[in-house]
């Protein structure tokens, strides 16, 4: 069997490690070269796929390749497009396998999210139906933590360890100028559906007296008066009050806080930021000074901040699909199985897409505290290991080293295709 | 001459190594143990000190004061509070005098920006003229980076190092999703009267093609239009925009564009931020994805990215100080005297309170581009060493080993006084 090319996708919101795990699919690749060919990259993820916009790995070398293990970002570029059904998109699988065809591409490795698992899947699924067997594996990574099956979802650990240390260091500037200055602290952080995030900000405290002494969630419904109660009792027993918000928060019917009626000079709505809704809420009762932060993209491209925990697995997960591809595997991901909580020792496992696919893995009620504002004992046995150890990047001129790639685009041999 | 103790005060906004000072000064006098009595650490500030509340330091071991080198935040407490002239404000200074009195304090190290040396400086003059000489020390910190004489202020390197990072890995994220989603990136940074901050994160790229690519001073009245221009021009060339805009940008007018008539759901201005001002006028005109970022206090609390020369030069004051008081200087204040750009060479100087008392550095508009939108080689050749180097904490459990003092409160031999 003459061995065939292989398609590396980047799918969804990146990640600080999404790139360790394009360097554990490219490298792991070159290691088995009598078994698999070329590895091309998708340019920005699946559209680039379907447009032929193919980036030909082989003129990267070994040594920039290896850079990507330290580099945050999609450096492939991903995107936000998800396939529908068959029945719906027929072009575009059409377009897709010829794509595939024309360039001898036996093994697709999607790499991304939920919805990157359902689309993974499908691929997997109509290729074989529309006569050219590929192997499509998915390879897991998101922020939001909230694939199933999989212990944690590379990518998250190091959000979670940046989200954790920067609430600490706020903290520690709050708690000195609170006596004349700032008492309340807000931080926004991102998961819109699921409180993973909010949750790891817990982590910088040991108990509820500690800072963050609030975390709001989006599984919680707000309640404004138990929340200033909150706000209230941490100033007066602690100086201060720090909290983290997940934008996601929503009253008891639902409607996100961060919607809650702002209006810009223009009759704009929706200014955005959950943090300064909540910070003016606390000034509007009690008049304590505040400051807000909202990290935004840096929370997910915190690699300066690695977790060593998450580098490795997100590394692991990639050279785990080459694996499975070689094996002949098809619909498959490479996931991360827990064997011992501390010290923490985990494996890699195969799941079937079928059972990834537009499954979303909830925050637990139980890692949550009854009063709804921290982490409890069993949530933090289950995040403490990810965010464990560091994975610095080398720095030159006092900043990281990152690489940007050639992207050596790879000839066209099919006409233009409009997506 | 019987040997006297030492009063050590933080003030004004916190940093990441304002603590490394501490350490400078704490384990500098405990070398010269025969020479200069205890440092007591005023709680909080000059208020601490005007209410008699002084940590002990000789109940904290040299581990944990050693910590402190590697612990953000003000760990003796800080406070925004200016002593004003005698005239206004005998009954204060007769107070601060009556305190140091009844603890056998001969020098008082202030930690501060421009209105501590100010403060410092008063003090130094009045506590003579009241009859009980004692030697006032200013140290020099702040983010702000706005002291004359010295070549730098300690903490500003390590906001520099955060903030250059920082929007290094965001850009890094938005140019890997631009395609089909976020094009525009904005990332507010400190610095309410001068530029400084913002002009580090001009650091992460080498040309104004580089990211960020646009950068809003302070100094540079805002102008929509070529703004707007500017942004497109990034974003048709580029793929996406990733701008720096400092809190302080005004309008021709002198107007905060924070303050641009933003209000909330009960008619309050104000709702804080720059970043979704900006990032609203792009959406109205161009309809362009943004995401935003306040980092707010993580940028003056991030110990994890430390530079190791503003670490080193945070502590090299600290001792300085130390050493100076020991010389029986009076109204001084070690500074950072450049000997040269590359390889970077400083050594401590001394500059006189009188000096620096009430002056600001400006960002000098040679730093800026003639389009105002970048930084000139000269800001970068003087910027680019503040930064380098890294310095990081230990880690435990996957945080950062931060310390809290034991804060041991000396008796106090006074009745109480009102501030």
């Amino acid at each position: 069997m003459t061995k065939k090319n292989a398609l590396y996708c980047q799918s969804g919101g990146v990640t600080a490690v999404i790139n360790a795990t394009a360097c554990g699919v490219i490298e792991t690749a070159r290691k088995y070269s009598d078994k698999i060919g070329t590895v091309y990259g998708a340019k920005n993820g699946i559209i680039g796929a379907l447009r032929e916009e193919l980036i030909d790995t082989s003129f990267e070398s070994d040594q920039d390749i290896a850079a990507l293990k330290h580099t945050p970002g999609g450096a492939f570029g991903s995107c936000r497009f998800k396939l529908k059904d068959i029945e719906k998109q027929r072009a575009e699988y059409e377009r897709l396998i010829e794509v595939l065809k024309a360039h001898n591409i036996g093994t697709v490795f999607y790499n991304g999210g939920g919805d990157s698992s359902d689309t993974a899947f499908k691929i997997s699924k109509v290729a074989n139906e529309l006569g050219y067997p590929v192997n499509c594996i998915g390879v897991p990574k998101t922020i939001d933590n909230d694939l199933p099956i999989t212990d944690t979802c590379p990518g998250f650990g190091t959000t979670a360890k940046y989200i954790a240390t920067s609430i600490m260091e706020a903290s520690l500037d709050v708690e000195s100028m609170a006596e004349s200055s700032t008492k309340v602290f807000v931080m926004e952080v991102m998961g819109r559906h699921a409180g993973w995030i909010a949750a790891a900000g817990g982590l910088a405290g040991k108990t509820h007296d500690d800072p963050p002494q609030i975390i709001l969630f989006p599984e919680i419904p707000f309640e404004k008066q138990a929340f200033l109660e909150r706000v209230k009792y941490s100033v007066e027993n602690h100086g201060y009050c720090s909290i983290i918000v997940s934008e996601g928060v929503q009253d008891k019917d639902g409607k996100f806080l961060a919607d809650a009626g702002t209006v810009d000079a223009f009759g704009h709505s929706q200014l955005g930021g959950v943090a300064p809704v909540i910070a003016n809420m606390i000034r509007d009762e009690y008049g304590y000074k505040y400051h807000w932060a909202v990290s935004d993209y840096l929370q997910r491209s915190a690699r300066h901040l690695a977790s060593k925990t998450d580098f490795e697995q997100a590394y692991a997960v990639g050279e785990a699909a080459v694996k499975l591809a070689i094996e002949g595997k098809n619909g498959v991901m490479p996931v991360i199985k827990r064997l011992a909580d501390k010290p923490y020792e985990w494996e890699i496992a195969t799941a079937e897409l079928a059972d990834m696919a537009n499954v979303e893995k909830m925050l637990p009620r139980s890692y949550i505290t009854n009063d709804g504002f921290g982490i409890t004992q069993e949530c933090r046995t289950y995040m403490q290991p990810l965010i464990e150890g560091e994975a610095y990047p080398p720095y030159i001129d006092g900043l990281p080293n990152y690489i940007r790639l050639k992207k050596t685009m790879l000839s066209k041999k099919l006409s233009a295709f409009d997506i």
